[in-house]
């Protein structure tokens, strides 16, 4: 039995409490600004309206101005906000955090700088704390397939714990791990990050076969796109093995949980596949984010950064430019607001014969060739 | 524009006379003995009443007693027939190929021996051949997502050609690529098979979850098992990858298009998730199947075959007796008509702290332990 801090509590953040309250741990969940009604909630009759679901007794709440009070004494510390907190995270962390605490996270996403240099969450998390502590908390992530409710209602679920400190996996893996949270560990960071941030990229242009079978007037077919679905998902899990391999991270932790299963959960739907469907039946980024009411995108930030980085990448011979030609086309929809225009022909180390056809094509003006009216989905 | 003719009207033999006729080659469609109604449908109005769509008119369909008429002259011979015909298939064969026509099939399985060494399809289905003959027909396969109605309607697909022949697998790709049917070549045929058998077995295995979520009331939760089917889809891939090596395959065969993309689409619908399902829910296999109307299963079969083999790679010093724990769990569910009782502990290498207690698990009787009352889904 120990006692567990968490920053935020959002449904993911929320949901671990479950595991841990489930191992008889004492879990303090505390609230961002962003949180104050979730943990009124809580306090006040054990229900996080996000999972709407009823906490256990054992999770108590707290919010962010007692976040000190939940911090004292806590063994592991769990930073439970989004790829878009993790600043404002690590910066409450220097104030709450004593040596000694363990900390894990559970954000997706990378940040890239002007040369296109790309850099893993837990480095940005926890980049504010003073350089004397930062060599002493070994930052750990949560990889792997999980929906936050299922976890909360005790699904089944696989994850890797990844992190520095083989020592520190083994402690949080057990005060996690539960008959149906089911928890394996990695020291390979960086290559369980890349996997994280890169696949809600490949489930989001997942999204786009249904998109596009509704523009084609295929939406009550009884044929869909899967086909389409699953050449997208492979030639995503090949772009996430090669990332794995450019950035220095170990080609296995492509394989399996951190890539394809948490790529295939993602695919099954949520808000980057919400964005990807809007996209396939032809509407720019801006307007398809504006119908989904500017909702969080892990997805599609992440395209942005990572996309945005390859050409950098590129310039400098890091990557080869036939390389990643699904994340640049996604870059180009969704950070360059240009129509879907799938490149299969650029898929999979190039299909023979089509790259002339391609180069042809795209000599036509863009107004003419965009969306088409093939019906082979059009998008080539 | 050249002929090709298919043996089998199945289907996929018969979808895939769609972009042979948009590239304005004339399809001669061969049905087996069952297709005697398909012919004559084909005939009498040009309807296939299997995809429920009309051939083009460059597709002239023929009874088996007219297998010579359509073969002669014939450039490209496509063998449409399913794993379970690959036997007759190549009888057939036997009197309609003449040398230098090229032979490419789509059947999905293994054959094992009483040692458990594995066969692919292709190697069983020119087997009947003489065997100066033989070395002369260098047979290709077509491999990947494909949804076969969904080929037909032209939406965008993307196959890979795996043959020992690379001329014979460029004037394939040649004579099939269209616009949406995007077609990749590898020489490593053995590899791309082994992934097309074992795709089955997992997507099989995928289906389990909605029935899991059934037996244990969950049936109209908001929470489904979405981190379950992802689990077992990253363990499947890791099988997929391990077995291609274990046989001899490339490396890289296992990632892309032939094991996770075929994987996904097949994992997303069809027969063998809906036998898992039922297996999910509780039920023997054998009753199962017997629900389903005893339909063709080439999951089914092929997890019978291949992990049935697995003990005897095993007893070999072929593979660890701690490898393919799904596959050979899926053995005795499928092969054994055991209940289902997920080994988590086992996956990805085995999950620390788990074994223990997943052995004394199993000294419990197995009429006390089957399927569980546990809200973590019952599945361990």
């Amino acid at each position: 039995m120990t006692t567990v801090a968490v920053l935020g509590s959002g449904i993911m953040g929320s949901a671990l409490a479950i595991p841990l309250a489930d191992n008889g741990h004492e879990v303090r969940l505390v609230g961002t600004h962003l949180d104050r009604q979730i943990i009124d909630s809580v306090r006040s009759g054990g229900i996080h309206p996000g999972l709407e679901l009823e906490l256990p007794a054992s999770v108590s709440a707290y919010q962010l101005e007692d976040a000190a009070e939940a911090f004292d004494g806590a063994e592991i510390v769990l930073s439970g906000v989004n790829s878009f907190g993790v600043r404002w995270a690590g910066e409450q962390l220097t104030s709450l955090l004593t040596p000694g605490q363990l900390l894990i996270a559970i954000a997706k996403g990378m940040e890239a700088d002007d040369e296109g240099n790309l850099r893993i969450l837990p480095e940005v998390l926890v980049e504010p704390l003073p350089e004397e502590i930062r060599p002493q908390v070994p930052v750990s992530a949560i990889i792997g397939p999980s929906i936050a409710g299922e976890v909360a209602v005790r699904r089944d679920t696989c994850v890797v714990f990844a992190g520095p400190d083989q020592v520190a996996l083994d402690r949080l893996a057990e005060a996690f791990r539960t008959d149906s949270y089911h928890v394996w560990t990695t020291t390979d960071l960086l290559g369980a990050e890349i996997c994280a941030a890169m696949k809600n990229c490949y489930a989001l242009s997942v999204g786009f076969a249904e998109g596009v079978l509704e523009r084609i007037g295929g939406a009550d077919d009884a044929y869909r796109a899967h086909n389409f679905e699953a050449a997208l998902f492979a030639q995503g899990s090949l772009e996430m093995r090669r990332m794995v391999q450019v950035l220095g991270g170990r080609p296995e932790t492509a394989d399996g949980l951190a890539a394809v299963g948490d790529c295939y959960v993602t695919s099954a739907g949520g808000r980057n596949v919400r964005v990807g469907r809007l996209l396939g039946q032809g509407m720019g980024f801006s307007e398809a984010w504006e119908r989904l009411g500017h909702i969080t995108l892990e997805g599609a930030a992440a395209i942005r950064v990572i996309g945005g980085a390859l050409p950098k990448l590129t310039e400098r011979g890091i990557i080869g430019a036939d390389e990643f030609p699904l994340l640049r086309h996604l870059y180009e929809v969704i950070g360059l607001e240009q129509p879907l225009d799938v490149p299969w022909e650029r898929f999979f180390g190039g299909e023979p014969d089509r790259r002339q056809a391609r180069a042809a094509r795209a000599t036509v003006p863009a107004g003419d060739r965009t969306l088409t009216a093939d019906p082979a989905m059009g998008a080539d």
